[in-house]
């Protein structure tokens, strides 16, 4: 493995990140509930912001006041550390 | 069936709104493929300002430069006019 | 007047208002400040949403982590309730 | 002058920058006009992504359909490389 992408220990990582699991697909994910659609869009385009600052962007959905957020790092197939920068970054939001 | 939900031809409805289809669900969807994020975020802004001024809200998900709008009016459990009403003003943008 | 447009007592609605200020071309304005430019963004939309919604939309101005909302009813080249109803959905936020 | 921030020819850049202008106080200007305020804002959404992404904001305001740009590198007092790149950025969207 190339030393821009190190190896993680992911248990490790994911006890530091409140909220957010393990998906079957091999990917980290956490929901977000807020008060209505305009709280939710407004936390979404702050994730649009951080995203595209750090060139690496979520899987995501949202539904009037959900939001599930998805992070895999898809040419390594795998969760690295991009991804837990990124989830450490939405959830500090 | 009350008069502000009247029911729709949803067959006739969809002849008229190219690329949207019917889901197993009983929604219908359609997905939008852009450039980049940036385009992809920017087409959801649009949509997000659709639907809070409809005050009628998609289930969407992004990945990238995809999203995918599904559309159903949830209290009725069905597709009705304000769905149509929806994709008809998200597919002229 | 209209009655869609009833004249409003500015001073009334101003103290209630905190940090909404008239101008000196009759409007009313307020600035205000965040962390950095993706909270003020993220700000930005959800008053993107609420004018939307409302159909009436504010002049401001953003730099950096700082914006400006100016309203005033074009139309009437006044502050109407239309203004203080906006104002107040923004404080709200 | 340090080495990132190199001296430019404002207005050799400013030749390949259809529309952008220097304005009074030193920076370069550009308007934009657009259908309806969901266009013009979705717009900004965009602009906010490459701002974001590029760590250099702009000086902006919007009413209703028009969006007015100014760029200036403050800690420098002048336009430098970094305003011409957003700029010939945000022209190209």
């Amino acid at each position: 493995m190339s030393n821009d992408h190190p190896a993680i220990d992911l248990d490790a990582a994911l006890s530091r990140l409140e909220g957010w699991e393990k998906t079957p697909a091999g990917a980290i994910s956490r929901s977000f509930k807020f008060k209505d659609f305009t709280e939710a869009f407004a936390f979404m385009t702050r994730v649009a912001l951080l995203a595209e600052k750090a060139n690496h962007h979520p899987d995501w959905s949202n539904s009037y006041n959900r939001v599930t957020i998805t992070l895999k790092t898809h040419d390594k197939n795998a969760v690295t550390q991009k991804d837990i920068d990124l989830a450490t970054a939405i959830s500090a939001l």
